[in-house]
């Protein structure tokens, strides 16, 4: 292709709504343009980026049996009225009135449509297991859409969803889905993790995330230095250490902390580590008592792993001053577990303190040498309440945890029967009776997978693309073409060249400057680029550089094809 | 790909709402499935077709140079506004408001979108020509959606646009695209025309539509049997006879009709042609006044033309009983010229006419043996007001108009500056000043081609897929596999070698009868089926069948993969 008949979009400003990288450079590589809050065009260089992302999930997903279906965006509202969905489901579901004052809503996903097409198209177990997906437009009306595509409220999902007459068949699609996306994410060419998302009701292995490793990641995720193993933080288990608890060597004593509250402050005053100090929290609990959560100074509470315990109110609720001023007799701050009143549960590190530091339930007073069993009860409940920290064991103990930042781009589901069940999509079993399919589900965030990659693949002066999602494989660019026959002459013969080597080029035929030429062509992230001088061709030499090179190799004329296969193993 | 891992959804039953063959057809061959009115879920074997339609206008498009761009399904009424059509638009616009209350709408096209886009893109008139495309879902909340995906509300359309300096370019750009049309059809192995749509005030050829012929298609086109030359009949000129008018040879006489009316009963009654009478029909005016239209008998009044005329109110509006009665003094059905005091059209054909019969302003009454500049004045306005004929001379004059059916599929039109002027999308012209653009634009509704085609080819078994559409190029089927080793194991390599050759093959591994597999294979259109049958084995023979054949041939096995080469000329 030639700039003269594919123009660029690239601009120079970063606009000033765009507070990340892959915004930023999204607009100013004139990938998208914002069209309204959430709402993006999609510009030629974008749409073959986009193209290449769909086509790799389409070959994956074909790969591993999926069938491709196509459901509308629009959607009655009567099947969400099935699922309990119309009502459960906030204003991020757009809805809307046809003439005839029918309502229906922009699908921000698809299960009760495809679950209505099962029901009516699979009438015996002998038609699964069955595992359906589209490649198609979704709407969700976030309440603040942002980081360009990454938030936005129109976005092109991939979503499959699976039907099974029992747990087994369904683990056996999910199995094959999780291989075909870690096929995608690799031919993506992503640094990218599956992640745990779910130890929950279903069982182990319900629910995996697909995360693409960026700094800029929403998400933080906990992985094994040695194994397969990666969490969300939030859902990593901290395990019980397993050295024995130290002695007690120290003599509990009470040292005034005037106005010394946090265990920074605790600690820096008393001169000791924070994970000497025990950090109690008062918590709502199930009725209207407090519950007081224990943890190591230096960890913090995990309020998913608190709020699911048995006597602890769920959204986890601090309790107010007044409150821990009734139950503790002091301010936040001076709190401890000594002839502390109310139950308590221990982190399962906190358990293992020896010698340590805690509130004296005293305004301004703290107590030291503190150790379990001897100066208060040994801990009755104990539990895993904290976030795991880079340096746990991990939990399947194997290595240690590294904790990275994460994008969301993928998630595979167990959904089991939320939806066949509510709107009754059954089939007849091998003894002729009717039973309830078992589903799962499996998204890819097409639009974003590209924003993530971004930001897993840029420097200062652009994108770095991936080979497989670049929109360009080659850049070609002659330096100032226009002034010299001959030049003008070998690039064309070289376009043509590599055209035929069955290399996707980009040919700048602009008569623009040769500096102009390489900031584009580094702002849109081409992984070759070969430039084609007067002065090399003296020697019948071009330049070659890749994306990620820092400087620029002299190769013979003849010989650049070959080098090209070589660099890009064509 | 096997049945057996790509289910089909055929179904006996034509849906009772399947007015038309192809809904019914695309029902029963399992594409389709009705999710609610004018919304469907696309199956897998759809799906494939669907892509395939995609593909061969992407390949087009980009081959004629347009860019592909990619717009959301919805879209910001501010630019609706601007363009005047947020309030234009009726209830086909589907509206809906976000969280906020702000209001957007679901394109039914995109040109506020584009037009948007440009003006923000496009600063000088060095950046154009230039013609954006995208393949994208649009809704239309059509009154009543019917016929299937041939007129859903839902629906997936190739629309581009097209920006430029002048007309010339503009018309450059839409030649460029009539051609592109052109490959896209012919590709897709259709029968059809491009129409003249619009002889109005832009120019000549400001507009075409692409149409299939398909006898129940929607609209009746007249096209010459010698030229190029097609239009929409309500758009199609009339010439005037070109022979020149008859001699007055009969006598004025006034003869009793008691009772006749129309133009069938007159000619019955008197014993004449329906082309020997004059037919006399009183419209509104402009004013209050009435008007009256003269034409044939044997000819239909155009309202478009008609309503175009200076004096003729526009929607054209019958007079009513009461303003005939008043301005001829009788019934409807005795009206004629003679005397009749009121403005009077006469058609081209009408004002050549001699000797004939009209009303005679009394009821029960006519005139026979009338002659213009005789008996009444030589008709001082002449138009073309009638729907032309089979059998009319072509208006370019080459060649005889015929009338077939046709659906309309594609659209092309030279917008001109409606949209950019509204939303003042303009560039530096090389005088430096602010310019305009002029716009082109062209739509191909991808979903409504595959109806189409299905409406230009079934038979009473099923579809008869052209080539370029068929979900599978050759159906496999062999017979009672489950109960032949041998037969099993030639199946599979025959399935092998085909797909090694290249040949899309859908590999009928069902356990079911024959007359199953064949009825299955007929109804979804495959075009090429081979029957592998434990006999045929025997003596080495396959048996061939084309969709179109109404026999078998016995191939010999060895020959099937060079028989089917030849015959799909691949």
């Amino acid at each position: 292709m030639r700039t003269s008949q594919f123009p660029l979009n690239t601009v120079k400003e970063t606009p000033s709504d765009a507070e990340i990288v892959s915004h930023q450079l999204m607009i100013r590589a004139g990938l998208v343009r914002k069209l309204a809050a959430g709402l993006y065009n999609w510009l030629p260089l974008g749409v073959r980026i986009l193209q290449k992302a769909q086509h790799i999930v389409r070959e994956e997903m074909n790969n591993a049996g999926a069938l491709e279906v196509l459901m509308p965006v629009v959607q009655p509202s009567e099947l969400w009225q099935e699922s309990g969905r119309w009502e459960q489901y906030g204003p991020e579901l757009a809805r809307l009135n046809d003439r005839h004052g029918r309502e229906f809503c922009l699908g921000p996903t698809h299960e009760e449509i495809i679950t209505e097409l099962a029901r009516n198209e699979i009438k015996s177990y002998k038609q699964l297991p069955i595992n359906y997906y589209q490649i198609q437009t979704k709407f969700r009306d976030e309440i603040r859409p942002r980081f360009g595509i990454m938030r936005s409220r129109e976005f092109i999902m991939k979503d499959a969803y699976s039907f099974h007459m029992d747990d087994e068949s369904l683990q056996e699609t999910y199995d094959r889905m999780f291989q075909a996306y870690h096929n995608i994410f690799t031919r993506l060419g992503l640094n990218f993790r599956p992640v745990l998302a779910d130890t929950g009701s279903i069982g182990g292995n319900a629910s995996h995330e697909f995360h693409v490793l960026a700094d800029s990641g929403e998400d933080a995720i906990a992985f094994s230095t040695e194994s397969q193993y990666a969490a969300n933080v939030e859902k990593a288990e901290a395990l019980a250490p397993t050295e024995p608890r130290a002695e007690a060597t120290e003599q509990l004593e009470k040292a005034p902390t005037p106005g010394q509250r946090s265990i920074e402050e605790i600690s820096s005053f008393l001169n000791v580590s924070s994970a000497q100090c025990l950090k109690t929290l008062l918590v709502k609990g199930d009725d209207d008592a407090v519950v007081a959560l224990l943890l190591c100074g230096h960890h913090s509470l995990n309020d998913i792993k608190a709020e699911k315990l048995d006597g602890v109110a769920s959204p986890l609720t601090m309790a107010s001053d007044a409150e821990i001023s009734q139950a503790a007799g002091c301010d936040a701050g001076y709190i401890g577990p000594i002839n502390l009143n109310v139950p308590m549960i221990v982190d399962r590190s906190a358990a293992a303190m020896a010698n340590f530091i805690c509130g004296a339930n005293e305004n301004d007073m703290h107590y030291t040498g503190v150790n379990w069993g001897r100066d208060l009860a040994e801990p009755t409940r104990i539990e895993d309440i904290r976030q795991v920290v880079e340096g746990d064991a991990s939990p399947d103990g194997q290595g240690t945890l590294t904790i990275a930042r994460g994008i969301e781009v993928g998630h595979i589901f167990q959904l089991g029967t939320k939806y066949s069940e509510a709107m009754n999509a059954s089939v007849l079993n091998e003894n002729g009776k009717n039973q309830v399919m078992t589903m799962g589900c499996y998204g890819i965030g097409i639009t974003r997978v590209i924003a993530a990659a971004i930001e897993q693949n840029h420097d200062d002066k652009g994108i770095i693309w991936p080979a497989a999602l670049a929109p360009f494989q080659v850049a070609l660019l002659p330096m100032n073409m226009h002034k010299s026959e001959r030049l003008k002459a070998a690039a064309e013969q070289l376009y043509l060249e590599l055209k035929e080597a069955g290399f996707d080029v980009l040919f700048d035929d602009r008569k623009v400057r040769p500096g102009f030429m390489f900031s584009d062509m580094e702002l849109i992230g081409i992984p070759h680029r070969i430039v084609l001088g007067d002065k090399g061709l003296d020697n019948g030499m071009v330049e070659y550089r890749a994306r990620t090179d820092s400087d620029n190799q002299d190769i013979p004329l003849d010989q650049i094809i070959a080098h090209l296969k070589t660099v890009t193993q064509q």
